[in-house]
């Protein structure tokens, strides 16, 4: 009874794809590192391809919302994949903290004005997703607000794929807590690493366990677009698994270099 | 006394370095092209690393002006020379007809948004040179008014160098006219760039005169900032010219990696 109780009690709160705790940071033993590296540089040369088609055709775009904690390799992952493209094709925004106009105006505003337009690659380095993240984790959300955010998170998500044939990748860059406090040591460690560092950092990572929580419900709360976890404590392996579900979303458009226009 | 004369009037109008007719569209022949090639890439892989470090230390920003005739190959350049650093560094702005909005404000309005920030190479795909070039050659922009704006160009140059640490490098992509006219030929014929064509490409190349002559008092009259002339009719010799010039660029900047910030 107690088993069955605590097992329905864990599938009500996150459905079994979003339970962080169940999925492994690290690649399957059986692949080999060196192969899956090779791998990814040709899906990176047919992405460089399927990315020109994207942009000559012109009838979709692509979101690709990357979110993880700090150090999980967002930066590395963007240089990885996206850094081979035509970069007239791909878009990066950055999200920091809101400026004082941004905050003046609701927390979708500026994420609205970075939509891609069609034929884009646009990349969400942090996301809309911070405002039920960060904030609840100190505190600035309560529990109201964020179930608030996330109707408005899913509802936003919709218009962009169903009002501009927008294809939504999430990503969650997954590591453990010794990965990560092994990234932040060499920020402070490697000079060529240190501009990456803030004294936050540190203090935030201690906070582990209450991102965790936030994140697990952020998945839940706005699946209808879904989330990939994504294992990210080798970044060979991680790269391999975005490339390539990257490349499945461009192939799956069925996309056609169109004729001369009329 | 006749040669001397024609000598002068030349010199008036156009420094020595902006005569177009002058200056050589194709590459030097003793250049090997696939020498060439092979060091492109290596400037390529050296510029990688020069912007990450233009990013990290963020002290300086760099923006590329490029113009040229339809079909000079401002495209495949930005492919070729941007295509290879972090996209979160490479922002990439091309200035298509002004919107309505972008018409009822000033002809700089649209072009200072896109200004870039510090620890970001800047691209524009055409630019506010446009209203001294496109316009002149439809009369919708009269010689006076052309004077104008070309005061206000210099000035704006100048608040970007001056205020906001930008190096800006201005490019002329220099092809024939008969490069031109194959290259457009190509657009009809072959499938896979059909999409480039627009209809009015035979039409503007009818103009060719008018706008050589336009360019060339664009140069003149906005030369604070120096033009560089990229012969242009084969790719490999301009991509290296431009990643040379670009490398040398950010090499003069003389970077370092910040340490911790206090």
């Amino acid at each position: 009874m107690a088993k069955a109780k605590t097992k329905t009690k864990v599938k009500s709160r996150v459905p079994a794809g979003y339970d962080l705790s169940k999925i492994d940071t690290r690649a399957p033993k059986e692949l080999d590192k060196d192969e899956i590296k090779k791998k990814t540089l040709a899906i990176v040369q047919e992405l460089d391809e399927l990315q020109n088609l994207l942009y000559a055709e012109s009838k979709h775009s692509i979101l690709v919302v990357i979110q993880g904690m700090d150090a999980a390799g967002k930066d590395g992952l963007i240089r990885d994949v996206f850094g081979q493209m035509n970069p007239q094709g791909v878009k990066v925004s950055s999200f920091k903290v809101p400026t004082a106009e941004e905050t003046a105006h609701d927390f979708l505003w500026r994420i609205h004005k970075q939509a891609p337009e069609k034929g884009i690659i646009q990349v969400f380095n942090r996301s809309h997703y911070e405002d039920i993240l960060v904030t609840r984790v100190h505190g600035t959300c309560d529990d109201h607000t964020a179930l608030e955010r996330m109707k408005a998170i899913e509802d936003f998500e919709q218009l962009l794929s169903r009002h501009n044939h927008t294809q939504i990748l999430k990503l969650y860059l997954h590591i453990s807590h010794k990965e990560q406090q092994q990234r932040l040591q060499e920020r402070i460690h490697i000079p060529r690493k240190m501009w990456k560092y803030n004294e936050s950092d540190f203090k935030e990572s201690e906070r582990w366990d209450d991102y965790r929580k936030y994140y697990e419900e952020a998945f839940e709360g706005c699946s209808s677009i879904p989330w990939h976890i994504i294992p990210s404590d080798q970044n060979w392996y991680k790269s391999y698994q975005v490339a390539t579900l990257l490349r499945d979303t461009l192939k799956g458009l069925k996309m056609n270099y169109p004729g001369l226009k009329k």
